[in-house]
């Protein structure tokens, strides 16, 4: 397909606990020439994780070549990767379950593929993402939570990423809303990601099934309630499932708590909510702005759309391609 | 005393719950002309308490020129209510204790007083005056929480006061700690203000003597726990007292609790804590920090430093000068 003259494209990265998924957009975010995702593999390693993302960049440049562009356009790569990240220098610190310390993947992929390179946050990354093509589009003051294996944020401010001051802005997920209440991951008691992440639900359901509701859910999973996801209780619940209806309603309530406090501190004119969980549709969402609706303050719930994304598995190589934008060109 | 030729002046008025307080400050904040205070007497009416306000002025601008100034050299008053406000209007939405509502107080003190005026909350105000002139200099990412009757607050990002999309950023006092907790002035359960503000520190105080533990709280009010203040209890607990300190110290693991989700969302370099619960001193801020480093995370905790304020009873009346500039002339 011919392309105008001149019109330069960006690679966005999203290294995410699950994909890795690599994509190029025209720099005005018009045409999307290559999206491929591909599983992360958990511990293979620093070295063959970066591999397969290079290798990944050259099939989508050369796709993105074979749709009409040259490689003289490409301004250059923005990668997402999970926190926490020193960004001015362009390093992952830690990531649990890629085995990464202090990490100069920003360095290591320009190095590698030849282009200027920027590095943020997978979330501040999917949230920015939602903002410049998907469901945050026109919001000034945004906040974006991805639900998934953990409870991730990010926060746009008049119109701009906000990372804080040591790029730890917008870990929503570890509010505490029970200041007595479960053990999270982090350490921390009564986070909102001991209650809402995906793992956490399906903790929840086993929970509430206590081995004496009946519940379609046995037999969804064939009686081993380890095989319990979240995604297996949203379906559930779609089919009227007792127990499953009921883990998603505080699966609201709990979402709703933590919304409401972002509300009352933030006051965002869009609330975007990505992952898994959004899957769950209508007997979550409505639920659950009924509890913000509950629990905020009346001027900052009149002035607040929460939606769903609109960019499912592809936000974060969105907002990677973004963040490049404003990192590198100074605008989006 | 002479001054600086063509040194200006701006007027500071801190409608706060408790007191009135009015001063003068010269433009760059070096000099303080003038400053008085009065309490607010509640239900006295609308009226009353403007007409109070613009003779609270009147003095101020002539004991400024008492000091050297001249009227000419008056730029306008900076005004801090409480909120709910609709700044862009300068009207105050409502006011419970002063039976006001939808009252256009910025355009009655311009038309009264006969000087350009600006309207902000009073709990922005204070932050924004320990950020010009108090213990939060310095600070790019700052939070401000003042504990008095309630919990308000507010944050200055990137350098600049933060209002969100309808005036009601940094409501930190109606944070949600406790989903199923206790029930808040405001309606809803659990908020950070239904436990750490002055009435609640009292109200937990007498459920903490649970009419057995000894004492000296009841000697202190003459045996009349409904006598017993937040002020009270921090002295109490000065002097050793088994059930004050005990207080105190939930109160920290509260306040703490609420600062952690303030510095995992929003990775402030300073949060800075005015109002009577600093005269609680080390016994509050030394497990306040403690629980702040226990449940946020460590670059977070690293970024910040945590303070009392340092201009006690005046931080609304600079901080509302400081919004006159900000909002008036562009700068502070």
């Amino acid at each position: 397909m011919p392309q105008k003259k001149g019109t330069k494209f960006i690679i966005g990265v999203d290294l995410g606990g699950t994909n890795i998924v690599v994509g190029s957009l025209s720099e005005d975010g018009g045409t999307e020439y290559a999206m491929r995702s591909e599983p992360t593999r958990a511990n293979e390693g620093a070295d063959a994780v970066v591999d397969r993302m290079v290798s990944m960049i050259d099939t989508v440049i050369a796709e993105t070549i074979s749709a009409g562009q040259t490689r003289d356009n490409c301004l250059g790569v923005g990668v997402g990767a999970p926190g926490p990240l020193d960004r001015e220098r362009g390093i992952v610190i830690t990531t649990p379950n890629l085995g990464w310390t202090n990490f100069p993947l920003r360095q290591v992929i320009a190095d590698r593929v030849g282009l200027q390179a920027t590095l943020d946050n997978d979330a501040n990354c999917a949230t920015l993402g939602e903002w410049w093509l998907g469901a945050a589009r026109g919001g000034r003051n945004v906040v974006g939570m991805t639900i998934g294996t953990g409870i991730g944020g990010g926060l746009i401010l008049e119109g701009r990423l906000y990372h804080g001051a040591s790029d730890v802005a917008g870990e929503i997920g570890h509010m505490t809303i029970d200041v007595t209440g479960r053990r999270c991951g982090c350490g921390n008691y009564g986070c909102l990601e001991a209650y809402a992440s995906g793992p956490s639900i399906a903790e929840r359901a086993r929970e509430a099934l206590g081995g004496d509701q009946p519940s379609m859910l046995y037999e969804m999973v064939g009686s081993d309630l380890t095989r319990l996801t979240a995604a297996i209780v949203y379906d559930a619940a779609k089919r009227g499932d007792a127990v499953a209806l009921e883990v998603v309603l505080e699966t609201a309530r709990f979402l709703g708590t933590g919304l409401a406090n972002i509300l009352n501190v933030y006051n965002p004119d869009v609330v975007v909510i990505a992952g898994g969980v959004t899957q769950a549709g209508d007997p979550l969402f409505i639920p659950l702005r009924r509890e913000v609706r509950r629990r905020a303050f009346r001027p900052a719930v009149d002035a607040c759309r929460i939606v769903p994304g609109s960019l499912p598995g592809t936000a974060g190589v969105v907002g990677a391609v973004a963040t490049f934008k404003q990192q590198v060109l100074g605008t989006v």
